[in-house]
């Protein structure tokens, strides 16, 4: 239980989280109160949680693991807002606050993630100062392709535009490999490029981000379908409303959640195979055990919402 | 008259442009096309193609310096995106054309500007992966600065919260200053920072940035007063309506024509400072001498709108 069970590891995040936030005494004040809800509403910091527990293993400085996880906290963060707009999701709460475009109006929100954006783009380039040209060469190319068209902004265009496809579950995963996935793709690849991996490791690491991102997406459709939007502090009980890609609502709640299991053998297998290559990349089956677990795990049909 | 006059230096430029495009065949069609249209309403590209004469200047090989060029083109476009959009100006037209949002969705025209935004940062990484650590490190914190919080975010942020403000000329010129001049920061500083200039002379370069921002604003707060949508290829007269900073609205037309003036002896003089260091900054006042002065001049009486 070595990840959720330190509280120490969320203190040095959400320090780190409040340091490198991208405001100052002379800002705008409502740009700068909606970046003050975000930093004050942290969620669960899994992927920040990750990104630290990978950079120290591979070799980062204390300094650098931090600015590389706040920078995918604050690149997902920026995600949430901008998915929340009225023109997007047109969510109502978030993290069990009103979305910040519902307090502070959608272009502050806007403002807000554009400001996020930013400050992890330049977290991440600080990160990797002093790496090798051959890893910084990579990590470029790793930001791009998960973040940009052919990632999370590619994934949100179709996510939007899922009305328009033939709505099957083999596109509801396409989506999520390329919205969910593409953020494990950052949380687990960048940290890792500090460690010379094998093509067969660099193989079963995307792999695995690729299943993560998936179970995350399955185990958040059956959250939309079955829970209600004060349990899960979000809005929910949207995507059938909205004609969005959701798992539970593409095959039935019970096959749902039997693709979450068979998605969890998987993801077992995958680490198997990580660790024989090397024991280094014990740390992920680590987090699985315990954050990703249980974060993912199905949720239970007596929460079925009223 | 060197940049205007060069139609092989546009051609180069759009053609750079549209081969570094964030779109590719299997984009979401939405998306696709607003990344299109953007793309064949190219605007004047004064930014990119100092850009490219600055690259070349200071030693760039071709590659990188059209990949700065399109970074910062990138930038500049995706921040007219998202400044179009109802929660922001709602503007109608942009460039003769509808805006993005207005052809393809509110939610499609952020996307395209996100996927610009991410594209830029990927151009910026690669064209200065050969460069020395303290050149890398200075570029980071020169995009942190221009495009966050402290540049074009905040002052974006401000622009919307004018109304609340003193509403003075002196604000006016600061929000200026934040929006246009950063995005100039970026188009001067950056191609510079492979020639070590020393500390008065980046100076006088800052000193630059300011000035063409406040005049490049200036001119466009006097086109938004005195012309047509329709004479101006975008939506104008809509200062005054949006309560947004306007210098000519503040001081009145013949003051914001006596500022324009003042302005161009001011940038003249730093120039020829710069010029007095270095016969390498010759290139910035043959910039100023052709595109800048003839984009920024001050709107002719007759054109006063109907």
């Amino acid at each position: 239980m070595r990840l959720v069970a330190l509280p120490a590891l969320r203190a040095r995040l959400l320090d780190a989280l409040d340091r490198h936030l991208p405001t100052h005494a002379h800002a705008e004040p409502s740009l700068r109160a909606a970046l003050r809800q975000l930093a004050s509403h942290p969620g669960k910091l899994v992927r920040a949680q990750l990104v630290l527990i990978g950079a120290e293993q591979h070799g980062w400085s204390a300094a650098a693991a931090e600015q590389l996880a706040c920078a995918i906290e604050f690149f997902h963060v920026a995600s949430l807002v901008l998915d929340d707009l009225p023109c997007m999701d047109n969510a109502e709460t978030r993290r069990g606050q009103p979305c910040v475009h519902r307090r502070h109006g959608d272009a502050t929100a806007i403002l807000a993630a554009l400001a996020l954006i930013n400050r992890a783009y330049a977290l991440a380039g600080e990160a990797f100062l002093r790496a090798p040209r051959t890893v910084r060469r990579a990590a470029v190319t790793c930001l791009h392709r998960a973040l940009g068209h052919a990632g999370l902004v590619g994934g949100q265009a179709w996510d939007l535009a899922f009305a328009r496809t033939d709505r099957s579950s083999r596109t509801v995963a396409k989506i999520a490999a390329a919205k969910t996935g593409a953020l494990f793709e950052l949380t687990v690849l960048l940290p890792a490029l500090a460690a010379p991996a094998s093509g067969v490791e660099r193989r079963w690491l995307r792999a695995l981000c690729v299943y993560w991102g998936l179970q995350f997406q399955a185990a958040d459709d059956l959250r939309d379908v079955l829970l209600t939007s004060v349990a899960a502090g979000k809005t929910t009980q949207r995507d059938q409303l909205m004609a969005r890609p959701n798992l539970a609502l593409a095959l039935g709640v019970p096959a749902a959640r039997h693709r979450l299991a068979r998605l969890d053998t998987q993801i077992r297998r995958t680490l198997h195979q990580l660790n024989a290559c090397s024991s280094r990349w014990d740390y992920l089956r680590q987090f699985h055990d315990t954050a990703s677990a249980l974060l993912a795990r199905p949720v239970e049909a007596e929460t079925v919402a009223a």
